[in-house]
């Protein structure tokens, strides 16, 4: 991550005197206007009688109403109200920077800055200061607590962030407080119909389409967001707590998360938004040579389709000819990494029932993790590692460098992370303070250890992949698995058109697309995957991860002629562009490789049966490319014949439409190969 | 109420022997199939290993999967397990019979009736009976404790009744448990992310839609659906407590009310169901001749949105003078009914947050009740009466006999009574067997005094209309009022085109459809009723009520040429059908009058535009109507230009199809008058 462009205009500073401070506590009122560099967003941040609000505009509609700021401390005074505004400065910034890897190779960083100091007007004078940057498509602010004589250490007990929403928008949403975390299909209701929900929540009607979500989560409890039942419209940040009640723990200096509020004509333009990175810190990382994006396959889908067991044993997955079984496949199909769930030992029975018992540095009789991983990397493949924590932190962390450093000694550079259970260590939700900072933790142990992450069960995205590139991929949704082996069922069709307007917009979604066989009717005669075989391949390009698992098994797989686009489809992008869509109904991106001119586009719909015209006026112009297409057969039907699909080829160019037809539940995924 | 047709045919009753008993213990498992008149809906009861259980199937389709039933009962042995079947009989009953009022005149009431009469194994030999109606369009189940020597009077802790589903279906519903009462909008999603929804629930896929309620909820608290977190499909009987935790407290011989369990092959063929009313008793009033379906307006909306107030004193509502205004348009405009709110003593200040002071037989200083109340009956109008309890029940009750016969004496024959609060006497809830009890002492009450019932925020319909059919409609449902006086707006479009499929199935929804005049600036410059004029029309066929109010201004009716439709349609009908429609996107409704050989129909959109094709085939073959047509004008819509619409008529039979262009969140009203 490199800087290429930082252009910085101080516009203003201010440094209020004597006077214009006694001018401000006579007139009780004071507003500070900050514009997007193109001005269509605007926030005001507002002094009422010393207490403290914001407002957010979007071309000249009101998206957000005057709204609270502040905190309320345990034991302490309030910070909410008796404030005074000490100086305040706004700045211009006009940036460009290089990720490491990503949807986009270039990213501009484009806003303006405003700063707001305040102090409190009595005897204890604390200070807080608010940090607003306006981009065109939404804003970030956040909270400083600078170092002061009168406020060391404190507990919040709540933060007193409101977002007051204009209009009753139509919400799509997954309750929070549950004991699935974030794996829930998406509730679609009116905003007055929430109770509580997780972030990043998307609002939307015919004019307009917010998100609200947070970026930076470094220390800190995540943000859920509760309705206000006054109102029904408010919503306030609600802090996921500790066990004991308290929110956050802080010590100053320290600055709070960015509260982010994405907005955009339509809920597809948010799926372009790169303000959620933006508002990170830049590549902490000295070395990156060691960070890679690419496909991975392994022993995992059997055991959600009951063929297999996480448990030693008769049915274990986890052996070392299985193993080399998928090393062989992916060696011979450009697929880098082969995971093994259940490879060490703790598997046995109930696991997620008991304190955990897994060892993380010993493999479980029958797999020999020395020479599997030698065998891999004698066939140009690497093994992925797999924790599985069972939500038992203590346990882990106890063993956590030791593991890492093993995985190293044996050349392995990526694992899978997985939280499995309701609480952590028997009391702590999944999102409060305490996990944020135990996978912190772990994202620059596994660094340290030149290990990139994939984590299951675990805290939202909010965007820290920017600061530490290992932080590849994670899970935080209702993913691939539950359609082999949850008892509902499995996800309903229109879930992969949900979530990447939803889950999609907090970063990477490890959701493990692929699968070519559909249902399970042996082990599991209930369950279902609810697509199409050529909307498995559209996934790989409408729902975005640096580590994409080809996720089914190698026997369905081999031979099959469709697996071409998985073995051509990167993980690495120099481009994306979601080009159209309606949230639940359908998606259309396109995204260039990052190592080549080839562009790819993926298209999915929901239960219904749709056509699709797009232009490619993407591509560069001038270019000829051959497209091949992936397209539902004549009549494919995700619930009656998923398996239909042909495979064809046109030339086209920048001014060509591409005609789509997808069935009930379908897709088309396309590859342009540039040619003369 | 009257009976027309009635047969039964006993198919068999059997009586088992000892030896049949014998054999029973031994195989440990028994089912009891009962097939609807058609067969299309199958029930099947099953004992497994003295455990009782239930599944019902659709056309060959599996629907419910195997379920629980039974009870956990405070302080005493389970009745879930230890089971015998002692005997068994099935009846066909082939029935019809008149309604005092309703959507049809006459109803058809077919089902194959099944009585499981189960003993306990073991000394206490506590006795279970179990009542299955088996009907076309669904089931009702119930239980019946038979007077006994071992279980006389007992506390329900909890009911073991599931419904597991077999598909994770798409869910239409609102939460329970939620201080609001029912005045959520829906919430769609997947069945799987639910965690507590009221009933009725609707679930529904592309080939079937099912709906769970419950009928006859007489004695007993109400049933709330709770998702099982360990499949996220299957749904428990959740009933709603008393406030010290008991579910239902109960004297044997009793029976629960019915839980039922509709089923079509899409949405709006439930509406058109019929099997919540028929699992309901006959009317119980003799005298039915003082029940008339009307039309009302009344003082209430200037409150709402913000021009008047319930209080006394300078904005006070409730005036004779404002009240004659109503009598003298409602007079000339074939309106009934005349409805003061506020007109009583004790409306000062913030009543909803004190003890309630209200005084049912006392007016207002500058409202004279026996004047106004003369004055109608002169005009040939009525009075309508209200009773706000705030939710005081113990205070209310002490005065309702006296209350409901001063209504008597001044000639007030309806009542709107209003619960407004989150809990019920501090601390029960709305929903509870507490409610469930005060609401039928309530309806009994008024029946005694000839008084008709119109009930706001109060429990859910279940049918009990038929048995009393002074319970004329209730609001139960986030209606009218919360687009002139909420905080958030208002409802969304698409809320009226969910409501009939979801809590119309309940029964008549006092939605007070009818605003003229879309926008308050001055006092409520972000409330706004979503709907073009002509949709607000419609709703008086698409949302059944037996008290339809014309719910604005007199002043925004006078002269104007569209409340000719209101004044013109009836609210009694001899015919209902729900026609076409897609939960949350259109529905269209055609009636036909009781008393005259006219035909109304409604059509309603959500915030799209488009155009319907209606085939007239409902209307009788051979004869001629004029249709006059109440439509959206060119450029009309919800939110730009809600007033457009305009009249047309034109000559149609049976044999046409009416075209109709509804704007967004527009409608279409329709009268077809016979012609020669």
């Amino acid at each position: 991550m490199q800087l290429v462009k930082l252009y910085i205009k101080l516009l203003f500073i201010s440094a209020f005197s004597l006077m214009s401070l006694l001018a401000q506590a006579q007139s009780n009122s004071e507003t500070i206007e900050v514009l997007s560099p193109n001005g269509q967003v605007k926030v005001s941040f507002l002094l009422e009688h010393g207490s403290i609000y914001y407002q957010v505009g979007f071309k000249n509609m009101p998206i957000i109403n005057k709204s609270s700021l502040g905190f309320e401390l345990l034991d302490k005074p309030q910070l909410a109200q008796n404030f005074k505004i000490v100086a305040s400065e706004q700045t211009q910034v006009n940036q460009s920077w290089q990720a490491v890897w990503g949807e986009n190779a270039q990213v501009e960083n484009n806003y303006t800055q405003a700063i707001i100091r305040l102090a409190q007007q009595d005897q204890l004078s604390r200070q807080l200061n608010i940090h607003f940057r306006v981009f065109n498509d939404g804003v970030g602010f956040r909270y400083e607590f600078p170092q002061q004589p009168n406020l060391t250490s404190f507990a919040i007990s709540k933060e007193l962030t409101q977002f007051a929403m204009a209009e009753n928008y139509t919400a799509w949403w997954i309750p929070a407080y549950r004991d699935q975390r974030y794996e829930y299909q998406y509730l679609k209701s009116a905003l007055s119909s929430i109770d509580y929900a997780h972030t990043p929540l998307l609002m939307q009607n015919k004019k307009v389409a917010v998100a609200i979500h947070e970026a930076a989560l470094v220390d800190y409890a995540s943000m859920t967001l509760k309705l206000l039942t006054d109102n029904h419209k408010t919503l306030e940040a609600d802090l996921v707590p500790w066990a004991n009640g308290v929110k956050v723990y802080a010590q100053a200096p320290m600055s709070t998360p960015w509260r982010t509020i994405q907005v955009a004509d339509s809920a597809v333009q948010l799926i372009n938004s790169n303000l959620i990175l933006n508002l990170n810190e830049e590549n902490k990382l000295q070395d990156v040579s060691w960070i890679e994006p690419s496909k991975y396959m392994g022993i995992w889908w059997e055991m959600h389709i009951g063929q297999k067991s996480w448990s030693p044993g008769p049915m274990q997955g986890a052996t070392t000819e299985r193993a080399k079984q998928y090393i062989d496949f992916a060696a011979k199909h450009n697929i880098k990494g082969v995971l093994v769930e259940g490879w060490n030992k703790g598997w046995e029975g109930n696991w997620w029932e008991r304190k955990p018992t897994f060892i993380f540095d010993q493999a479980v009789d029958g797999f020999d993790l020395a020479q599997v991983s030698q065998y891999a990397q004698e066939k140009g493949v690497e093994l992925v590692g797999h924790h599985e924590t069972a939500a038992g932190i203590a346990h882990y962390e106890a063993q956590m460098e030791q593991a890492f450093a093993y995985y190293q000694k044996h050349g392995i550079r990526s694992v899978k992370m997985g939280y499995v259970g309701t609480r952590v260590d028997g009391g702590e939700w999944h999102h409060g303070q305490f996990m944020v900072r135990h996978f912190n933790k772990l994202i620059k142990t596994a660094a340290k250890y030149q290990i990139m992450v994939n984590a299951h069960e675990t805290i939202k995205d909010t965007g820290l992949r920017r600061t530490y590139p290992n932080m590849m991929t994670r899970e935080c949704v209702r993913g691939m698995e539950y359609n082999g082996g949850s008892p509902d069922g499995g996800n309903l069709p229109n879930h992969t058109v949900i979530i990447p307007f939803t889950r999609g917009l907090s970063g990477p979604t490890d959701f493990t697309p692929g699968i070519f066989n559909f249902a399970y009717q042996e082990k599991r005669p209930n369950n279902r995957v609810p697509t199409t075989l050529a909307k498995q391949l559209a996934l790989y390009v409408t729902i975005y991860s640096p580590q994409q698992m080809a996720a089914d098994l190698p026997e369905n797989y081999q031979d099959h002629p469709a697996f071409q686009f998985i073995y051509d489809v990167p993980t690495d992008w120099r481009k994306s562009i979601a080009l159209a869509g309606d949230v639940g109904e359908y998606l259309v991106v396109a995204r260039q490789d990052k190592h080549s001119e080839q562009w790819f586009l993926g298209a999915t719909s929901n239960e219904d049966a749709r056509n699709l015209s797009v232009q490619l006026d993407f591509l560069p112009k001038g270019q000829k490319f051959k497209a091949v297409i992936y397209a539902d057969g004549a009549n494919a039907h995700w619930q009656h014949n998923p398996a239909a699909y042909q495979i064809t080829s046109q030339q086209v160019t920048a001014k060509s439409n591409l005609s789509l037809q997808l069935a009930a539940g379908g897709g088309a995924a396309v590859q342009f190969i540039p040619v003369n």
